[in-house]
């Protein structure tokens, strides 16, 4: 294709589903999710186009078109469009009008597995808002805007450690995401993620939020007496690298979120068997080593993610290799920054005591945390072909 | 044998293992256990011999002799002889001196799997007293006693639907079991136990209530914010025999009991993936009926306890069997009460939409409401011989 300002009205962003570790976060809607980190093997593709020649607002997830109508894109579309047309009408000098009035094609890719507890939906819903910010011409706070589409999403705004503050007013307006430290602050802090089932969670975490809330008599108590605390905790526990204030503040409140669902009418279930024997078996490490050196968080589903410091990295992995057998049948077991293989002591099996167990564990993403969203400036790695179509490999 | 007072001095008791439906409980350490009833497919049986010839305090348990000085047992022994001295004191006339100078020795046997959920130890416990109560001529309120056992045991004491009250004194003096209503009050409440296969049992839990006493904050707040107003309505669910009520009551303290296990440090996991399968089918079945038929209750293991009145009991234990298909090796499926196979529609299968499950459950035991402990009177059931030692079947 010739035509168009498509290529130059191009924005391509690449930001990772967990670039930041989420200190903890409570909104108006009263979650705490998991605290996961960026890395490149964790990441979401979004790449937007405006143009004369499109008929029409269209989007690509995946590799499969999906409904522009539904109704959390629409709120995302409508309200960068209504902050883009208020910053033109203030006289910003740099405000793109073509962009404006033309359609847009979207383009999105996640390379991990989506729906699975993975906040494959906050990561989205964070890059396609900082994209459309940058093809619209629309600077300053989007935590609100992201919050359209999935209300973890402001959290994906940031780079490194991040908090979700909760905000006074009924309308959530001041219910912001901010940054507590960046990427480079805690360099040790390493991230393990063990993937443990990519089939579909039965129940979506949007519409199972909304039910603990109606329902969850210790939804109420935990939002009101105990997150207060343990957000005032957990952001000293990274100000400080304490990592054992960080690891238990994080699987208690792992935990207690989990009750929570179970506690919501009908009950929510996103932990399974694997999961409870990552639990069981992290406890049983710390307690060998009479030292909380692991650390478990679950979000909307059933994988793990651990946090570890870097020395503990191989010896962890190990235990998860020696307790989940990989299946043979080919794909790569380890992905992500590498780690060494290492030989564990008789001792540590014994005190582990656990019996293996196949087919647990499909793979491992070994990561860490990393920086916000950014503009992808290579076009090789643009989703959209200059006919504003997706790319063969999209 | 030939020899001493034995025979006489032998009081038999037969206590079924869930003897009563609890209504909720909450005593001063804040457990809130299953609602379970009795049979005579779950009983607990006693039998306590005293005897000058004996030389000290001997028990068998399930056929195997176990260590009497354990604390808990020992502490029952002591509670009962000092009432029994007390009424000898006190110059009550039918006080049997001669059990108060004399060892015992103790044969008890449960016919229900022990160490599965099932309370057994509360059975046992229950048992154990009111049959030492009547050995040693004791009468009057015995709750005390047996919670020296185990904690539930004072809910065994009754039949039919037990209050726990929670007491007021920090030594738990006036935490007492009361009846509500007896076994014939509601007589079509009909109680089935889904008894989950050995090897999906999960991880025995190590530390127990006392860890989420010291842990939990949710199991605070439920203590002290929400289960005194659902005694109340779930008193009153009885008493107007208002299934309804009484089923959404049974299942959200179920889940809220379980959700506090979970927010224990390190958390605590009886519940399974059989046991959330078995959960979302009740939920679906009564979805497809628009009405609660049906609810689920899980004490401290992964079995499930359902309740349905008599009219669904046929089609809710073909449901069971069609979504785990019982194995064909050997061993009955169904114990306890009959219940007639019947045909499933189509449309409920659909409905209910989940793939069948392999060695998910082993049997079901179909049972009902039942009576207090009580004195066997056939000698035949006795488990010691007249030699004061088990008998060969015991």
């Amino acid at each position: 294709m010739v035509t168009c300002s498509a290529p130059t009205n191009t924005v391509h962003q690449t930001l990772s589903k967990w670039q930041n570790i989420t200190v903890l976060l409570k909104q108006q809607k009263l979650t705490i999710s998991a605290l996961c980190p960026y890395s490149s093997q964790l990441k979401t593709t979004t790449t937007v186009a405006c143009s004369r020649s499109f008929q029409e607002d269209r989007i690509w997830l995946n590799g499969k078109e999906e409904d522009i109508t539904q109704p959390r894109l629409q709120s995302c579309l409508r309200e960068i469009r209504r902050l883009a047309r208020k910053r033109r009408s203030d006289g910003e000098a740099d405000v793109d009008t073509a962009g404006l009035s033309h359609k847009v094609h979207i383009c999105s890719v996640n390379n991990f597995p989506t729906a699975a507890g993975l906040a494959s939906s906050a990561a989205g819903y964070a890059c396609l808002v900082y994209t459309l910010s940058r093809v619209m011409g629309v600077e300053g706070e989007l935590s609100e805007v992201s919050r359209q589409g999935s209300g973890s999403a402001c959290r994906s705004m940031y780079g490194g450690f991040v908090q979700w503050i909760m905000g006074q007013q009924g309308d959530g307006k001041d219910s912001l995401a901010q940054q507590v430290e960046p990427e480079t602050h805690w360099p040790e802090l390493r991230v393990l993620v063990l993937v443990v089932s990519a089939e579909r969670k039965p129940v979506g975490s949007t519409s199972g939020m909304q039910t603990s809330v109606e329902t969850s008599s210790l939804l109420k108590h935990r939002a009101d007496s105990v997150v207060p605390a343990r957000m005032k905790e957990m952001i000293e526990a990274v100000h400080k690298r304490d990592f054992t204030a960080f690891a238990e503040l994080t699987m208690k409140d792992s935990n207690q979120f989990h009750a929570t669902c179970l506690d919501t009418y009908p009950p929510i279930f996103y932990l399974n068997d694997v999961s409870r024997r990552v639990i069981n078996l992290v406890h049983r490490y710390n307690r060998h080593y009479r030292e909380t050196k692991v650390a478990y968080t679950f979000d909307a589903g059933p994988n793990a993610v651990i946090y570890t410091l870097q020395q503990n990295v191989e010896e962890f992995v190990q235990v998860v290799k020696h307790l989940f057998p990989p299946e043979t049948n080919g794909g790569q077991f380890l992905k992500g920054l590498p780690v060494a293989p290492t030989t564990l002591s008789e001792e540590l099996k014994q005190a582990i005591g656990m019996e293996p167990m196949v087919k647990g564990i499909s793979y491992i993403i070994s990561t860490k945390a990393g920086p916000g969203p950014r503009v992808v400036e290579d076009p090789s790695e643009h989703l959209l072909g200059s006919d504003g179509l997706p790319k063969e490999s999209a």
